[in-house]
């Protein structure tokens, strides 16, 4: 495995050993690399800046579900350290051409055009990308694959990204070639465009999957692997049959499902837009209601949801997603959702973030709420250059200011996910104390408030929440390093064998001894590598808070107000 | 003297004693009542935050040079706290009415109408001022000497005020009714339209000046400080009669007048921009180069500019102004940059963070470098609803997030005033360090670096310049708090008879004892006030620094850059 280092101005690439990065992979290794080489001081969107997509350290092997990659860098959204984590079939692709990471460096100059970068076994070839200029991610699959080759996947961005909106994502392509997975959180699509890539495309023809090092011990362990995560009720029935999706009514029941910007736990409407009428009615209309976002998964909790006429609008479609564009702005036609992520994935934008700017711009009057139409029309200036569109495109707290809003539902300049932080407190703290801004990807205490799944913490108490969240969080971190969807989560956190299972995938894999407490070292010391890097560009214990009108608004139907001090917090901390 | 406190949600009002406040009085009574009252992580355009109008120690009586007036508030601009200081008849008249300081609290509803408040010896009044919403400042002034008197003077927002752009002034009305003098740096004018205050309109007819406590020490002192005033070289001659565009001629030639958004310390067409040549013109057209911001002025820096055919154009039109809205811009025609002046008093921005916004928008492709017709017809956006014109509003590092520039010359969010940090270190340290974001008025180490008035600090090395800003930001504290015009420091930094001379001004107003150290003492704990604010918000040295961009490229012609460390940096700090 070699780490690639691409010169954006100079066009110039080496490939490079892993040296002090050996052992690391995923987020472990962007957040090293990020905290170890760019100035914790610098402008997100200036050269100093570097882009790192790698893999897990399992990715590329058959390990099932091992085939996510982590994107990182200094966010312009937050100014903090990021780490964004996506599906597609980007980090498989990249492993089995044995780099483990790419890294972007540098900046061309402003008026340069943008480029395309393909990486292939023969090497690396950057060429003029001045005609997907512009152009949406469906629309530059496409072209990428009629000029690259049809088994070519891609990491790319949108107009968003080329613009430099501060929520713009970098998008990834799926099994099918289409772009619906995105590394969404932190605008790190305005990164890439910053540094003038559209697209990295991938051609893995000639490879073949990581070979174990231990091929035996390693089929065993995968094999036990599959079934931990098949035997598990969230895992092996809920995520395959509804999607995300599923916890519209449950995240609605337990008064939890933020609606109208954050003033209401439950939504007059959530029928309308939960998992069960969603996969009643991609049935109806001949979609598919289960895909992987990469070969080798198990869950399958991804869909094709088709429109009225039966033709592809979306897939990917998320829960928190449903959530921001529907209950948070009061939108309830399904159709109208779908097409607002289809477009948010079209342009290259961050689905949650756009959720909440959509109804923030609903909370200061720039269209009205639960207009579905006029919120596919405000978005769609994101991608162009549109002043109204700048605004939209640079997130919640951006239009907030703009339209003199005060209640501003951010952590670090990073829009709140799909679960009120006033009744499942657990996701708060993990709101309030991630190193990426408000994530409930971070420490998905949800599991254990609501879910019930790997422990049971009453989510309207703070007793308990902060100790939760921090082990979530060292366990996320070492679940994003290994190249693992966070999904597996559900079925370790059950199951006893879970951990010691993948540490034996690693072991195996690698040919060298790796145990559980090999793989909590990891989450802690990513997560340690991450504070470190925040405390240097300035957050402190002061930064890790919910915005006062969650202790001072009560969230009905409960009517419970966010009540964890700074000091509870610093409980979540990794030392 | 009294605190008057309005809830500007019921309407009601209070007269309170000093209390815990007596003996403070302008900057030292804002930022102490901010710090006391206002939640560090509040909104600061929501309920909670609170806007300070406080008259200075000196206020009142007919001490020269003592009629400055300090707004405080949670800074929407910085997040800081913030004390915004302006000339103007407002401090005078507050503190013949007894009133030490007025104070706004609370919020209306978003859908209130704008209200004015009127204070005359009677009480106080709240109208409907639905026929000021969205007209100018000078309209307004018009509109409000029509409705309660011709004598009257204001603190009042234009438009950008309205719309809580974060670059919004609160303008203050001269001798002459003109609301031209501001308090113009932090968006306070946002915090006033968050109360949906139009205007605090004073009526002092039948109050006479606030008497000494001893009446003839009190002359003697006055006599001496006027003999300290006037016998200066600054304050005596340079600033009556050319007014602060002197510096024009002197920062360029030292090669520190920042031009294309600090990308060189000279202009090319200085000449056509500088004091002498205003002074010129204004004497050609009739005007008046020589006016004070308040009665008991004498040093008389102000002027009336008058357009091509003779009609008024602007006054306090200051060397800040024509430098970021002339050498910063590329802009060279006076007209234009006086008509940029006045559009900012008449919309209610700050001229500073307006002059780098739209050399940043220049820089961002927005408009052509040099363009002041187009300029104008930006700056105009502002006082609108129109999206760009939001962005303009919001300053500098708004606009730079919405056109992908990343050379943001701010500090805390703040513009850069117009003295270059690499060529002119000592204000850079004080951009750096001040409470306030980046801030010329903070600690003024031009002075030594420069004008040589106060000592002599060379201004290319980085030796001594902490100390010295140190020194100076406490002095500062200390002239604001007493209600003194800044522009004082040049007599008292060259005459040992300074302080001492203030101290007795005090001291016979109170009929207390008052001395040197007293003075001191009122600075620094002013100071650590701010820094107590700020350290509860968040704050702490890691913010203390200039953008990267001035430490990576050398400034012609000198082709120096930025060199002080975070630790040099501590050294500015008071502990």
């Amino acid at each position: 495995m070699k780490i690639l280092r691409i010169n954006t101005r100079t066009r110039e690439h080496r490939f490079e050993e892993l040296g002090k990065y050996a052992g690391l992979g995923g987020r472990a290794l962007t957040s090293r690399l990020v905290l170890s080489e760019v100035p914790a001081d610098c402008h997100p969107l200036a050269a100093a800046n570097k882009l790192v997509a790698a893999a897990g350290i399992l990715t590329g092997s058959v390990a099932a579900n091992s085939g996510r990659i982590s994107v990182g860098a200094k966010s312009p959204l937050t100014g903090t350290i990021k780490e964004s984590n996506s599906g597609g079939m980007f980090a498989q692709k990249l492993a089995r051409l044995g780099i483990l990471a790419v890294v972007l460096e540098d900046c061309p100059p402003k008026d340069a055009p943008p480029v395309n970068i393909c990486i292939n076994t023969d090497g690396v070839s950057v060429t003029d990308a001045s005609a997907y200029a512009g152009k949406g991610t469906y629309e530059c699959m496409d072209k990428l694959r009629a000029e690259f080759g049809q088994r070519t996947c891609a990491m790319l961005i949108g107009p968003a990204g080329e613009h430099q909106r501060l929520a713009a994502s970098i998008q990834f392509s799926d099994p099918e070639g289409r772009p619906a997975r995105a590394a969404g959180r932190g605008g790190l699509g305005a990164v890439m465009g910053s540094k003038k890539i559209k697209a990295v495309v991938l051609d893995d023809a000639g490879c073949g999957v990581v070979s174990p090092a231990e091929p035996e011990r390693f089929k065993d362990a995968n094999k036990r692997w599959v079934e931990i995560l098949k035997s598990h009720p969230v895992t092996g029935q809920g995520l395959p049959a509804y999607g995300t999706a599923i916890l519209v009514n449950i995240i609605n029941e337990a008064g939890a499902l933020p609606t109208k910007n954050f003033r209401f736990g439950r939504f007059e409407f959530a029928a309308d837009i939960s998992g069960e009428t969603i996969a009643e009615t991609i049935s109806k209309r001949g979609g598919k209601t289960k895909e992987g976002c990469h070969s080798g998964c198990v869950i399958q909790c991804s869909q094709s949801y088709l429109d009225k006429d039966g033709k592809y609008l979306t897939s990917g479609f998320e829960y928190e997603t449903i959530w921001a564009m529907g209950a948070n702005s009061l939108i309830k036609d399904l159709d109208d959702i779908a097409m607002l992520d289809r477009t948010c994935d079209d342009l290259g934008l961050d689905t949650i973030e756009m959720g909440n700017t959509i109804a923030v711009a609903m909370d200061g009057g720039v269209i009205a709420w639960g207009d579905g139409k006029a919120a596919i029309e405000l978005l769609r200036k994101a991608g162009t250059k549109d002043p109204l569109g700048a605004i939209v495109g640079n997130g919640c707290r951006y239009m907030a200011e703009a339209v003199g809003v005060t209640r501003v539902p951010v952590v670090k300049g990073q829009s709140l996910p799909a679960y009120d932080p006033r009744v499942v407190k657990g996701i708060g703290v993990t709101y309030a104390t991630s190193t990426m801004g408000a994530d409930h990807t971070a420490g998905y205490a949800v599991a254990q408030n609501i879910l019930k799944v790997g422990g049971d913490v009453d989510p309207h108490s703070k007793a308990g929440q902060a100790e939760l969240s921090k082990n979530l969080q060292v366990a996320t971190a070492a679940v994003d390093s290994l190249g693992l969807c966070l999904f597996v989560a559900f079925a370790i956190l059950d199951n006893d064998k879970g951990v010691p299972t993948i540490a034996e995938l690693v072991s195996s894999l690698t040919g060298k001894p790796y145990g559980v407490d090999d793989v909590v070292a990891l989450g802690a010391a990513t997560l340690k590598d991450e504070i470190d890097f925040n405390r240097a560009a300035g957050f402190n214990a002061h930064h890790d808070q919910l915005p006062r009108f969650f202790s001072e608004e009560p969230l009905p139907p409960h009517n419970l107000t966010w009540d964890l001090t700074e000091e509870d917090l610093r409980g979540a901390l990794v030392k």
